[in-house]
């Protein structure tokens, strides 16, 4: 069977400590623990294939139409979706980027263009993208924070990005998987320009933000009816569960989940990027939840000696040996984390 | 939203009593329920993309090698990447039939072809089926008990066919969903035949046999690594959840589930059948934990004042107004429905 490489693959190795997974490091949300075991006794039945619950909360929480959101196995199932749904023929994303926007468009057999990240700018976007930004193409995935690299746009470039596709009668989908790790999020997504780009797509996920990526539960919001009509006649109907779907709820409930993790984001991402710049590593800018950086090429491999896990990012495109990515944990994993970074690093 | 007919929706009406959906009468099994329960921890990590775990106790279980088995979000996920991964120009289903064949393989822009079962002939297969497995094929799916009309064919029947199909060049599936309900399971499933013929697929869930539809899991087998991977291309990685995955392998360590599941069916069956019939309702041969039968065309409606559903199935290709189909539930249950028919049919 072909190996899916990502981060969090704690079953093919002994796996102590894993910091390859960008999961928000307060753990599932209590509520959503107890949803799931209120709700056993419905698993005799169907799911709601059309999530009317969770998207009614979800419309209240991010002040959109319930009509605009489609829910998904996870956000990566709604990727897919646009792919083989939408059937682009020619498709830009950026390198180094989440690499299943490669793959679900290969699979529906699109042609890609990559946009390169260059670490001469600290991997960031600039203005030359727009010009990348043509009438050949179909569909341009933009992920703001970007994984792995952890670089993120403001919303002035996020918003000619929308109007220089729909120029080009082109999709724009914002995948906002880590905006809600963000600081300033309200002032960075999308939400509020749907109904004014309806060739605007936004991706979002319960996966990192309430620690649920064995649940499988991600939406995505757009005005334009057409999207989700074709997304959903790629989907089956039942795609998201019913635990999925009770969990999703109980989580939009805690009204302080999401500022606890970041008060504990911003505190650990600091004394992290501070403990690796003392051990010499070169640490990129970062604004999410977790931190990516150069080292020495074996670093990933010692740690894995010690059953330490973190993500060796050579096989994104556009990346070599030496690149890693840590996800930012609570304090006392953190700092067993940087014990075990100077032991290995000395 | 576009509603999806199906049975199992209690979420858009008041519903009570649920006999629109074939799943087993015995609930979900306490072990998966507990490994449910062992597994909350687990949620924070991603679920095991290759379902390792899974597929080598399915390996033993089904007696075939755990390479030949792909998992998905319920057999539907399985479906739609069956239509979107091998693009088939056209297919051949059976009408009526289970209406997800249509929806993905439509979705994916194929051609269909349907086989009529005749009311005139009980809705089973007939010799003539053989003459509708062309050339112009790429794909046949067949659904053995066949949904919602409940008819079998035998072995010979599907080894006839996996062969016409392989002069064809074409791919048979087979539809195992409701296989294990059957006394003659064994007799009947096409798995021993699968490294014969690379042209088959075999689909199977764990969904109506250990009544875990809200948790979605199922599972394909073939020998054919290239429709496996050519499915992988346009399914994500973490599909498969990892409630769904431990409670899959919970239900796989039941020794006698399977077997109490089939005598609650015979025995529930039987008194269904005959109360039906004393009715004055035209039932047919049923063999797996459903029936179909023909009714006054307001049944449907009439039991919903009494917050009862029931699977209208006018709305299947090849049926009109007048058919329906029940689930064989638990006797108290079953007593209850057959009061309720009395009721609303005098």
């Amino acid at each position: 069977m072909k190996k899916h490489k990502h981060g969090g693959d704690i079953y093919s190795r002994n796996i102590e400590m894993d910091y390859s997974a960008n999961i928000s490091p307060l753990g599932i949300p209590k509520r959503s623990e107890e949803a799931i075991l209120a709700s056993l006794d419905r698993l005799v039945h169907y799911p709601d294939v059309e999530c009317r619950s969770l998207r009614a909360m979800l419309s209240e929480k991010e002040g959109i139409p319930a009509d605009f959101i489609l829910c998904g196995n996870g956000a990566a199932e709604l990727i897919f979706a646009l792919a083989n749904g939408l059937k682009p023929k020619r498709a830009l994303v950026a390198a180094p980027g989440f690499a299943e926007y490669e793959q679900a468009l290969s699979g529906a057999g699109c042609e890609l263009s990559f946009y390169e990240l260059k670490e001469a700018q600290g991997f960031a976007y600039q203005e030359d993208y727009f010009q990348n930004i043509t009438e050949e193409l179909d569909m341009v995935f933009l992920c703001n924070p970007n994984n792995p690299t952890g670089g993120t746009v403001d919303r002035a470039f996020l918003i000619a990005a929308a109007e220089r596709c729909r120029e080009c009668g082109c999709l724009l989908v914002v995948d906002e998987c880590f905006n809600k790790f963000l600081d300033d999020a309200e002032a960075v997504t999308m939400k509020p320009y749907l109904e004014q780009y309806p060739n605007l797509v936004i991706l979002d996920a319960f996966t990192k933000i309430y620690a649920m990526p064995g649940l499988r539960l991600g939406y995505c919001m757009t005005a334009n009816e057409r999207i989700r009509e074709k997304m959903r006649s790629v989907m089956q109907p039942w795609s998201v569960s019913t635990l999925a779907q009770v969990a999703g709820e109980a989580a939009l409930e805690e009204e302080f989940y999401v500022y606890e993790v970041r008060t504990v984001i911003r505190e650990e991402r600091s004394f992290l990027e501070h403990e690796m710049r003392k051990l010499g590593l070169t640490v990129f800018s970062a604004r999410a939840n977790f931190i990516f950086f150069k080292a020495p090429e074996d670093l990933a491999e010692k740690l894995l000696a010690k059953s330490i896990l973190i993500r060796d990012c050579s096989n994104y495109r556009g990346l070599k040996k030496g690149y890693f990515r840590i996800a930012v944990r609570g304090h006392r994993e953190n700092e067993a984390l940087m014990r075990a970074f100077a032991e290995v690093l000395s």
